[in-house]
């Protein structure tokens, strides 16, 4: 077993491809075959698994959680901004924790997969993820 | 590893927080690091991490859901009440499995989080929640 | 630790019940207690647990789905035609990645869950899910 943490410095309202850096992570992790989960800290923000091919699809998908969770829906929790709510709303519905196999030391994500960080924020937040392989 | 179970009444849609009954067990448990497994043995109840300061947060997150998913949408399965067919719905959106990390014997979760079991049935009901800690 | 992968081939649009391919994989396994990682390495195709009694609420689950998700919403990425954006929305939603608990060589699913495959894309695809048993 391993753990570790990664501190992300995300901008506002971005889906952060942090694939890379959990990679290097695990690469340094002395396992081989398991699963690494990987946890968000933050209930304004989340983790999601999506296509890395074409930015676009990214974009779709912002665009379609804001129409789901707009800021402009008379929210009783309004103290922390019109972007607060919506975030915890967008947060919910992807969740912050994934739990992903590996083998031969490398994630076994599919061809088109990334793991982003949704940053529902409007402005720059620091992020921690916990990560902890478990395996062999 | 450790595997326990809670057995929670829950009253009728709320969001009940069962953090602390988790970290009870997680301290019983003789496991120092390693990932929590929490899991919901139901389809109409879901489990959610979210904020713990504010309550109007949670009012929020179960008002936006009613509207997301309400009684009155002509569901072909209705045999089991109006509230039946809209809990599978949001048991579907939030799930039902959470993964969290621990070490010292503690979760690991953030200064906000808090471990929510949504109950989406309009009655109260005795849900059975399996907890597996993995680790060392 | 046990890892494995399950091949499926899935007709387009649907909720395939894959718990038993599962449960017979799991048999193999010399494992008796912990947890079952299940991961679908696919952004179009996701997985979810819910009832399997009445097969009127899979059919509820995806209409509900499609409205939410619906084909002719003005995406920005529709080059793989119309059914590929709302497949990565609701690939989004469910998520593709469980962790559920087993015992005596049996997962905990409740008495009404079933573990579902859902093909979002309107063609049939060949789709791997990757199952890790860790445990002892």
């Amino acid at each position: 077993m391993e753990q570790g943490a990664l501190i992300i410095e995300t901008a506002g309202r971005e889906l952060l491809d942090i694939t890379a850096r959990i990679t290097v992570w695990l690469a340094s992790a002395r396992l081989v075959r398991g699963t690494l989960s990987v946890y968000c800290r933050h209930t304004s923000a989340g983790l999601l698994i999506s296509e890395n091919a074409d930015p676009a699809v990214l974009r779709d998908l912002r665009r379609w959680l804001d129409r789901l969770a707009p800021e402009t829906a008379g929210y009783e929790h309004d103290d922390e901004g019109p972007d607060d709510m919506p975030a915890h709303i967008k947060a919910m519905l992807t969740g912050g924790a994934l739990t992903i196999p590996f083998a031969g030391n490398r994630l076994l994500l599919g061809t088109w997969q990334a793991i982003y960080l949704a940053e529902h924020r409007a402005r720059s937040h620091r992020r921690e993820i916990v990560l902890t392989g478990i395996g062999e």
